[in-house]
């Protein structure tokens, strides 16, 4: 059964490898925030696609989220001794793919042949899609006005109150080749349980996926758990915005997108408020801390979507 | 006394090492060779300016001839696993001066004032002086047609047969900020061990620099010792060239440039066709291989380089 997820960067990519490990890894694609992209010394980097291509090519750094594991630093360490900017954390490693994907987009190859190419060389066997080749640009409107989205979250650690998200270029950006086509193939689609304000809202305003998206059963995982977002700032985006942060308030986010709801045992008693939203919802441990955990999780978000495509759910 | 050199890579820098040891290392300057910079993965490299840099501050690979001591590879390595250009070898520390650097000439700073600041925060107390902030770029004409530099040297292993060298926009190039002042307040100039075709010469055809020579007492150091070249293609160059290459050939290269020449003491039966030339000569060990050795040589260059400039030379 094909499969596309939409995701940001740990929580969803975290899924993602449980759904590569789930069924076969080549019936995925993945379609990934890029609304996070920025340049930094010279260097074009993606922190969620290379998230994403680091779990699935089995390279991520458990204990960070980000990186890769097994990771030196001594590009960094010298930089800082020279003075450079060392805000941002590069490893040695790491920065091979920074470096190899800034040269080949400046030889003209589109973001998403990048993407295909390294992460078929890293090993990966799923699809990994930038949700476009074109730019967009996340910008955080915060009480200390408009803020680019790695401004508001690593150099002011999300500090800032948010008042709203823009996704500059989002409009007129066309999806990257295949993200639409991986849509129309496939049996359902996940949300991943991944920011909805900052990760997958920037997907869905690029027209042409969510259009794809209307012909399709679609499935959100909710990546707030207790009333506490697993990690990164969605529950203080939603409380800043004036929403309690809730498995419920993602299935509000999200209603007239999803046809069903994940959520964690811990957020159960929201069941029968998510349901009379006209979503269907699966309450089980949605907490992905071990490898079995993501496996499990897939396996109960696919057997979920496989009962709501069949249109038996109840 | 004030002492400027004109050097390029491991030679040049070996003798500026034993300089700045022999004196106070802020009474040197060393004007270097960017004939030979180029751009690599969207990086300014200037291999020349680097090996100085290392050099000076005690960091240089003495193996290797380039690069640093106690380098790490995990970039390059990560790198070629991505299928990413890997003829160039760039440790994970030296990755760190090259991002740093074309970071700061892409914030509009001057090559000079970028080396000043990255030397200093090395320890370096000698001054470091690109021969211009302007670009100068060393053609090598050979048989294959024109070749830039870093394509002969590295990629083609300088296997092509030369047949003559440009400097391609030297002629308008104005010597960076420093190199003229240090040259006026120099008690000498000393002409590095390095390679006269592409080392010395690319400095001595900025105009602003040629000029500044004539009026200083100058003395060469002969990187070519019993016939051959001490490192890299410089007797190869002049034998294609249908010179033999020896230290009278050296001389004279340089003639009417400089007023004494420092060579090997396997050469000693050169001297009076070099005295011939109207070139006086010091013959002496003039292989660098451990550090006594360089600051022996760089005592012995001070102490002929001083007689010839109290004219009591003869």
């Amino acid at each position: 059964m094909k499969t596309v997820e939409l995701a940001g960067g740990v929580g969803g990519a975290k899924l993602a490898d449980g759904l590569a490990s789930a069924g076969d890894a080549a019936d995925l694609t993945v379609i990934v925030n890029t609304g996070d992209d920025f340049e930094h010394l010279g260097l074009y980097i993606s922190p969620d696609l290379d998230t994403v291509v680091y779990t699935l090519a089995g390279l991520a750094n458990p204990e960070t989220g980000w990186g890769r594991s097994g990771e030196t630093w001594h590009f960094l360490e010298t930089l800082r001794a020279l003075g450079g900017p060392d805000w941002f954390h590069l490893g040695d490693k790491d920065l091979a793919l920074h470096v190899e994907r800034t040269r080949l987009l400046a030889e003209n190859w589109p973001l998403g042949r990048v993407t295909e190419h390294l992460a078929r060389r890293l090993g990966v066997r799923s699809g990994i899609v930038p949700m476009s080749d074109d730019r967009v640009r996340t910008i955080v409107e915060s009480e200390n006005g408009p803020l680019p989205f790695q401004e508001y979250f690593v150099a002011r650690r999300c500090s800032p109150a948010v008042r709203g998200f823009r996704f500059e270029g989002a409009a007129e950006a066309r999806p990257a080749p295949g993200a639409v086509e991986a849509i129309r193939e496939a049996d359902w689609v996940v949300l991943g349980p991944s920011n909805p304000w900052v990760s997958i809202d920037p997907i869905l305003a690029i027209p042409g996926i969510r259009a794809a998206l209307e012909e399709k059963t679609v499935v959100g995982v909710s990546p707030i758990v207790g009333g506490r977002a697993v990690k990164g700032p969605a529950a203080k985006m939603f409380a800043e915005l004036g929403i309690e942060p809730s498995a419920l308030a993602v299935g509000r986010h999200y209603q007239g997108v999803i046809k069903g709801l994940v959520i964690d045992i811990a957020d159960q008693r929201q069941e029968a408020a998510i349901r009379a939203l006209g979503i269907e919802v699966l309450s089980t441990a949605a907490l992905m801390t071990t490898a079995m955990d993501r496996r499990r999780l897939a396996h109960d978000v696919v057997k979920f979507a496989s009962r709501l495509a069949d249109g038996s759910a109840g």
